[in-house]
């Protein structure tokens, strides 16, 4: 019996708004965690009918039982399976036969233990698929709704008395989070639409989820607690469409200090690890990221109704220096750009007999602790165009006169522009009075600095280009019947078929053959068999004349010979001995995770050292890279740097743009010109060595 | 009159315990600052005498006030000047003539202003020394006991019923936030002992205060909240003193992103900024620097009771893995070690039926938030010599369950070992639970990896080498008469002299001139007038036999001739080409604010720009000088990075702690050598420049 699995409002609807639960596996006994579903429904406002499932048992806490799903006269919307492992696939089995649309798993022991776990859950998700049954899970803790109420789950966080309604909704991978994140948001005075345990995610994942909430009209700021991105394609196409309806989509994810043990042939492979990669693709696709946990629920104030934004100029106001001082400075260590009150504001402000200095910092002291003021300084900020969003630091006001340091923000009109408030006291009475009226209260000096960053790093989703057909056929021709790796000269060819121009070049296979070549050249080894030319003394650098190659020529293939007798020679490659200002590694990967990404960093092993590098996905336009060159702190070398020469970025940025059209031939799966020389502007970058890795048969 | 000012013990009852408060400028109007210390002082419990002065009132709220100090009957032992800046001095006249031993200037108008309002304050200063009166701030906002109840100051927190007393004595350079961080470490549970506003510090100063909290029975914390370092002698002496009482010195300061704008003769000032030259200041001292500001309320108890560790391996537990996940993360960014059970402790927990993995992260999950599971799995880590840090991570029961996961840190016996409970919920009755306990609870993931941080960061004082007599006598005898900057070559002398060798090096004073130094050999202009030597075309490398030395030297002179007509030429600087595995800067300087640094860095365009270098107070042992070694990312080059051969790490610390020793010669007030080249092991290290520059007329 094949039956069309539900999307779209039909899915919603059975996960969020069933008009029935079959709870199977239900207890009867209130100290057993099976039994607490039941109770918590109803408790949180669920009104539809509840149906325990559990062979043993006619009927619990008053509401009859059945022996199975099947047995169950009428339609059920969604079963919530909490059955050992071992009893869920005939579970499953009875929800295909029964034509549940919606099963949601608590029980574990699946893919999260090991392969043979992996094997079950693959088995009972192909029950699920053929019968028509979405899964959520397995091994999640479930999900809940506010409105109307349907809270599935047996998480104990729904002992508490009510969960407040309210705009955000909460995507989480860890289950055993769910309900810390729900408590916490609660403590913070904010609400929320939908909390979802996402568990295995072995059919319905992070992205869909988020692709459902982008039409959920109770929900306005997507949140999610990721450890891991397994369905990118979904989550960016979730991001896109929440961006383009106005919602905010924030994430924590964790895995910041996971160690890149990618094991590739090239460096790049090695450079960016998994966290950097996730970074990246947040960012093309307009989603937020926070690297503190409060920020989840103190960031979506923030960002509500506004746009991101074209500058991010910073001004601060507050009646505790220090106070203020402990964000701004926070914001330097994140170069975020804090700016004093221009001309106009002291003018103005002076013509309402308040007095500020220039200074970076507003300090109105304890002196300026009185409404009138703080609201008239605080209108100015919002009002001037010298500054796209306002810190108002409150000093001990806060705690015990909220009227003079929290009001005026309630009352301020923003004029659009974002306004974030730091309460320096402890004073949740402030806190929750901000939350209540959408402002943006942060409790630390961290969150509010980190939130703040966030603000800034905040773009619209990437354009990214279309695929350049001219070059990519020249390139498609070159890299047929290539194999699975290519030799430097190859790759040369390739890359230069793309765009990337490459040191004059030519191979002989015999020491004495002329070349074209104009000197001074190096003369470079060329065979599949060696990787690493130098140590193998494969390469004689600052050849300068006829003679002089051709001794050079003979003495590689000596060496050679003799250190790896065995290797296939292919012959001598000699290059136009190049230089520049500076030697760059320009990488391209199709990374697991997120897809094909083009890596810029600096070469050489100090750079190696330092991790200094930065990643797009691909494929990426030359505007965009020309941004990506500003990242890399090592490219302070062609920028300019102490008086140093400028290097030709126009070029370099066109490069990185060519090497990333490797997006659209699906065989690549890494790429690397190591090193690309960058000359001093107008005369172009050249690139030296390099190699591509396809995944071919 | 000239009197002795108060110390010691006199002082810290002046101060803390006095029998007589004069409140100058005392009012009347309640709706005014200047009549609150009166209500705060009794409100918080001060059973003394507090004495009004108000030249316009007999009597204010009860008690009888005095036109001025001088015609209060009986003694004054502090007085609390609220008065204008301009009636400040004649305040402190008065006190002098009284004889009242310390007054808080709450005051401001002073240094803080500019160059006037400090000329103001030291002359106010002048009249307090020469009438032995001891003068806190001005522009502070007063000091608070707890017990007996002290509480002298206009700050709106003391509106608050009680201030909890508890063993945290803070310190703080802002007078503004003393409100903000009292309300928050009493949001947090902890309670304390005093808290001070030290203002501009004209004469009691953060190191002063921390010096008598040393001595007080109430205090077993000092809180620092500073801006600035103003006194790194007295809070040197008082750091160290205090770590010997077994007290801990815990600090949070501003000026992190502050960027270092030295415009020193060398890279080493540029290098080194002033905040990583109080982080090394604080580190040598044994104070521990936290980065998240409610960590000044959260660390003191997972340091309490503890010694700096040898050994920093942290254990794990939790019933939420996300949650757990959450710190660990950040712990990895932080370089913190986090240790998975061993055999035997896996063992021991399945001998009472508990099975757990062996993964870094040992998660119960839902079935083991039980009690008795809880308790043993704590207490077994806790007995395990494996780890030196436990970490238990509390999860949604923490919340409606303490007795799950709060209960068992409270009744652990944790046989010394630190540790540490972040609460995933938000539960902030199982964090009051805990601070009562005095278990150390963190609130926010980020905050508790930086305890962990701080924990494994914290180190005894650092115990500085004596000088090295022989060596000092020589390089003092070169120093002699040297002038304000010494050229390449006498600097090298100098640095010889200390026991860094240099390359071999000859001046000759025409080409042609027979040396002693082999070839290849560089020559170098030798000029007082040119600092940049390659550009004035003062360099030639590389020179094989000494006809091309003749010829090199010619070729100098008659470019520099041509570039710097005026410039002194004393010789061309003759030198043996050295090559080493890397290229170091070696600096020292005394600093403004911590004194005598050495810093270690790699040398180079690259290495400045990632400002790859570490920094300790000099003088420094060979010992710790080795530890630095580690320190430096770039520093990988000679530590064998991806099998590159090691480099001569005994002679680089040896060679570190010989420059240190010039922190035992005043005049030197930079030197740096640059490069130093590190050889491989056993073949030394040689440098190749530098310069020296000194404090002389």
């Amino acid at each position: 019996m094949t039956r069309k699995p539900a999307t779209g409002k039909e899915l919603f609807q059975a996960l969020f708004e069933p008009r029935s639960i079959a709870l199977v596996g239900a207890s009867g006994d209130a100290t057993k965690n099976t039994s607490r579903p039941q109770r918590y429904l109803r408790k949180h406002g669920y009104t539809g009918r509840i149906i325990p499932i559990n062979p043993g048992r006619d009927e619990i806490f008053g509401e009859k039982a059945y022996p199975d799903v099947t047995a169950v006269p009428g339609d059920i919307d969604h079963a919530f399976i909490m059955v050992p492992a071992k009893a869920v696939q005939a579970s499953i089995e009875q929800c295909a036969a029964k034509g549940v649309p919606v099963a949601t798993i608590y029980s574990d022991g699946f893919a999260e233990t090991g392969p043979e776990g992996r094997r079950n859950q693959d088995r009972i998700l192909g029950i699920a698929r053929a019968g028509g049954v979405r899964v959520i899970g397995p091994n999640c803790i479930g999900l809940m709704s506010t409105d109307p109420g349907c809270a599935i789950s047996v998480n104990a966080v729904l002992e508490m008395a009510e969960i407040r309604v309210g705009p955000l909704a909460l995507v989480s991978q860890s289950g055993s989070m769910l309900g810390g994140l729900l408590s916490r948001g609660l403590g913070r005075g904010v609400g929320f639409s939908k909390l979802i345990s996402v568990g295995n995610e072995s059919d319905l994942s992070v992205g869909e989820f988020a692709d459902l909430l982008v039409d959920d009209a109770h929900t306005q700021t997507i949140l999610l607690f990721m450890e891991t991105i397994r369905d990118a394609d979904k989550i960016a196409h979730a991001a896109r469409r929440a961006y383009a309806a106005g919602k905010r989509v924030i994430v924590y994810k964790l895995g910041r200090s996971e160690v890149g043990q990618d094991l590739a042939a090239s460096h790049t492979g090695a450079m960016a690890g998994a966290d950097e990669m996730a970074d990246t693709f947040f960012r093309a696709h307009g989603i937020v990221r926070v690297d503190t946990l409060e920020n989840l629920f103190e960031l979506p104030a923030l960002l509500a109704n506004q746009k991101p934004a074209k500058q991010h100029r910073v001004a601060v106001m507050t009646t505790t220096g220090g106070g203020a001082a402990s964000v701004v400075d926070r914001l330097g260590t994140l170069g975020v750009e804090v700016v004093g009150p221009t001309d106009d504001v002291v003018a103005s402000l002076a013509a309402q007999n308040i007095t500020i200095s220039k200074a970076r910092l507003t300090d109105l002291t304890l002196a300026g602790a009185k409404k009138e003021i703080y609201s008239a300084v605080l209108d100015t900020l919002l009002a001037s165009e010298h500054c796209d969003l306002v810190l108002a630091v409150a000093g001990s006001s806060a705690q015990f006169q909220p009227q003079v340091a929290i009001e005026p923000l309630i009352e301020a009109d923003t004029r659009g522009k974002p306004l974030a408030s730091f309460v320096a006291p402890h004073a949740e009475t402030s806190l929750k009075l901000l939350a209540e009226a959408g402002i943006a209260g942060f409790r630390t000096p961290e969150s509010c600095a980190d939130a703040i960053r966030a603000w800034r790093d905040w773009a619209p989703p990437i354009e990214q280009p279309a695929a350049d057909q001219k070059p990519l056929a020249a390139a498609a021709k070159l890299l047929k019947d290539a194999g699975a790796q290519l030799d430097e000269y190859r790759s040369g060819a390739v890359f230069e078929a793309l765009g990337i121009p490459r040191a004059a070049t030519e191979v002989i296979t015999e020491p004495g053959q002329k070349v074209g070549v104009a000197f001074p050249v190096v003369a470079k080894i060329l065979s599949p068999d060696i990787l690493h030319k130098t140590e193998a003394g494969g390469v004689v650098l600052n050849i300068g004349d006829a003679a002089a190659l051709e001794q050079a020529a003979k003495d590689i293939l000596a060496r050679v010979r003799s250190k790896q007798p065995d290797a296939k020679i292919e012959g001598i490659l000699v290059q136009r001995m190049e230089k520049g200002l500076a030697e760059l590694i320009l990488g391209y990967k199709r990374d697991p995770q997120v897809g094909p990404v083009v890596v810029l960093g600096v070469g050489g092993v100090l750079a190696e050292i330092y991790k200094d590098f930065t990643v797009r996905l691909a494929p990426v336009s030359a505007e965009d890279a020309d941004a990506m060159i500003d990242e890399v702190k090592g490219l302070a070398l062609i920028r300019g740097y102490r008086g140093m020469p400028k290097g030709d970025r126009a070029a370099l940025a066109k490069a990185v743009s060519a090497m990333s059209q490797l997006a659209f031939v699906d065989d690549v799966s890494e790429a690397e010109v190591n090193p690309l020389m960058v000359k001093r502007e107008g005369e172009g970058v050249v690139a030296v060595d390099g190699l591509i890795v396809r995944a071919v048969r």
